[in-house]
């Protein structure tokens, strides 16, 4: 019998993050400030984040200890398995070796609690009572709830109305954690209040619920707001994910060629990525790391390289950034977690310098290989995770017309159980090819009038 | 850090089921003929079930070979993990020591595919093309689903309509695994016809949909039928999951004074009791097993020991079991897994001589022991198994309040994803008491003209 399986012990769990940064050769630009166009430090982060975590989104340190605490409750279910994909090699027939890391094995389903639970750890540190974010399809809210709960926090999600009022059950997991939920715009804030007085009927948009979150966190000095993906502190917390992937490459006795994950704002992928590059830096490894984006949203392989806000009300620092601009809207795919305009920074100054790639899939393509993925493997990935795994099969069948045997390794960041509608809006022929024209492209990016790099 | 998961390699998944009727003192009483009321041979099943199936729900022997090729497909998900639960403990503030053993990790998210994968294996080495099997909410159709998919079998779910309507995503996660549902009663059968026929607007009974793949499995030579609990081969097949949790607690050097598993057909509980209920029979040891049942579903707590149907219809031969009436029709509890009129052979027999006890809990109490779990474990269980958990938790009071430490051990056979509407409900203040009383036991069990014993 062919083991599946690498697994860890607990007294295996990193107990630092990597911080890439330190070993970029080009350090990212600095944030400016949108009036001056001057650059800002850390401390026009204070009203909306703990201390510590702003320390982690500047320091220059390679690596940042994990507070025990949080290893403690990440071993609720960390390590997450490694999985050798036999089964997905037989389907694809091809001679390269597949291998996946699982995060999906986590309470909420998906990587986040890798930065949840640390995020809400130090603001109970700093005696912070309450924190706020939004959510649109839900992972993100569901995992700071999850955290918060540990910490007896309080934990407020503002949760964009249509999937409120669409994904009743991402709501109720919230709740079963003890989070208090809002359909976003809510009565909760001024300007929730000014939106549903000019628009009652509206179902809300990840842009309002960012604005609800801030506003709620910056009126209360005992409460703060939390973000899951883009900014640095993020990025790094999720590197714990490719740290125990190296160590399980090393118990297979395997070195992957090629490390794939999906990419929305940056966190999933850095997570997986960022420590197998370490190796291109440190010892002169050639280890290609993908990005997979859905080709609605293509900011990494049609984007421009630029200042851009990070929000889309233009309330954030200008970021030096991939984007396709902050007014872009994507269209409303089942992969809700890849619908951001931009990418985080360290990842589009890595993109830059060419030490990453990137690559788009249509929406199609992504749930064919979702489905080939889940009768061969067993687990229905998450509409997220499908981008990784149309990458996966591309690169597998190159091997196969090549007949070279290369080790493929990539995340598979989350389960789809909560995303079932995805896949019956598939099989009922319901979705559609998102290609973007160049005009549209152009014609957002246009819009933008902050500095150009 | 405290070690809170213990964990085998696959290469320690068993390769032997145990038989617990091997050990048993007395030996289950036979089936009966409904007509002749004379025991029947086990060739009265060939119509339905696999020839090897047929055997191992007859033999003798004490331990069944596992084949390599089921034992190839268990290591997607097994061995499964086993926790020390010490987030549940603190949050108990018990002295008590409390393990689970989590069934939730499999591709379909509960204990089912351990027998729906060797049920599958064995029908396709008989040259069987298609099985049928009926499901309500949906745990054993997925479960069969994937372990037909695996083996090239085309599988046939009929699944009761009203659940077809409420639980779409069951549905579709089946179709992703390539299995066809159809919403019980459906025109691809005579009865089905002729039901809807009459009643074209009926929701559907799990009995129909049961008479439904029964039907079809009769009709054709190349298909046969599969069941998801209550005969002596699934519980056999489910052993698997004791035999691991007996190396695991090995493993942390302990030894459950209590073993706990909720309480359906018997499947879930003898699978993780039976291998702690040899030691009993083989080396005089006293653990404690206990079934979980729901207060409005208690046939081994309220019930009667004698022979009845297995099935609503009247269709299968007469079995000796604890039994509140074929015709009971237990309360729409969210646990659909346990509403369930009878209990399977074997554990009935164990019960009568009392080498197992029984509890029944009622539907509010599991909710609150379900919410109690999720925040002290992040794991947000499945309704049915919240029964387990209640039960737990009152072992575990009764150790604080006699200041003893007793080792506790519970299956948590699943994970509530596609349960939230349950806990919805349970937030909303929706969930009601079921509290049967005795006269409406009596008058269910009164309409019986089977033997008694």
């Amino acid at each position: 019998m062919k083991q599946r399986k690498i697994l860890l012990n607990e007294s295996e769990i990193p107990d630092k993050w990597y911080n890439i940064t330190a070993d970029m050769p080009n350090k990212p630009l600095p944030p400016l400030h949108p009036g001056t166009l001057q650059p800002i430090g850390p401390e026009a982060l204070a009203p909306l984040f703990p201390m510590e975590l702003i320390k982690q989104e500047v320091t220059t340190d390679k690596w940042v200890d994990i507070p025990d605490e949080v290893r403690n409750i990440y071993s609720l279910w960390r390590p997450t398995p490694m999985y050798r994909a036999y089964g997905l090699e037989k389907a694809l027939d091809t001679p390269a070796k597949i291998y996946y890391k699982y995060e999906g094995v986590s309470p909420s389903g998906s990587h986040k609690p890798n930065t949840a639970v640390p995020q809400a750890y130090y603001s109970k540190q700093e005696g912070i009572k309450t924190i706020t974010t939004e959510t649109g399809a839900g992972q993100w809210g569901s995992a700071l709830a999850f955290a918060c709960n540990h910490f007896n926090i309080n934990c407020e999600v503002y949760m964009v109305k249509l999937s409120y009022e669409h994904k009743p059950y991402r709501k109720t997991m919230m709740n079963t954690w003890g989070a208090k939920v809002f359909p976003s715009p809510s009565d909760a804030t001024e300007i929730g209040k000014k939106i549903l007085a000019e628009n009652p009927d509206t179902t809300g948009s990840l842009g309002i619920a960012i604005s609800e979150a801030i506003e709620r966190a910056a009126s209360d000095e005992h409460t703060k707001y939390a973000l899951g993906s883009v900014l640095n502190h993020v990025k790094l917390h999720q590197t714990i994910v490719g740290q125990e992937a190296l160590k399980q490459m090393e118990k297979a006795g395997d070195l992957p060629d090629i490390v794939i994950a999906p990419f929305g704002g940056g966190s999933n992928f850095a997570g997986l990525a960022f420590p197998f590059l370490r190796l291109n830096f440190e010892e002169g490894k050639n280890i290609r790391c993908i990005a997979s984006e859905p080709s609605s949203c293509p900011k990494l392989t049609r984007g421009e390289f630029r200042y851009d806000f990070g929000d889309t009300g233009g309330m954030t620092p200008l970021l030096p950034m991939y984007t396709l601009g902050h007014n872009f809207v994507p269209a409303p795919i089942h992969a809700g977690g890849l619908r951001y305009h931009g990418a985080g920074v360290i990842v589009s100054q890595l993109l830059r310098d060419k030490f990453i790639e990137a690559v788009a899939h249509d929406n199609l393509e992504v749930f064919e290989a979702g489905v080939i993925f889940a009768k061969a493997e067993g687990i229905i990935p998450a509409p997220e995770a499908t981008h990784g795994i149309a990458t996966v099969i591309e690169e597998a069948k190159k091997c196969k017309e090549e007949g070279v045997s290369k080790t493929i390794l990539f995340n598979l960041c989350g389960h789809g159980n909560f995303d079932m509608k995805a896949y019956e809006d598939y099989f009922a022929g319901n979705i559609q090819k998102h290609e973007l024209t160049e005009a549209e492209i152009k014609a957002s990016l246009a819009q933008l009038n902050t500095p150009t790099i």
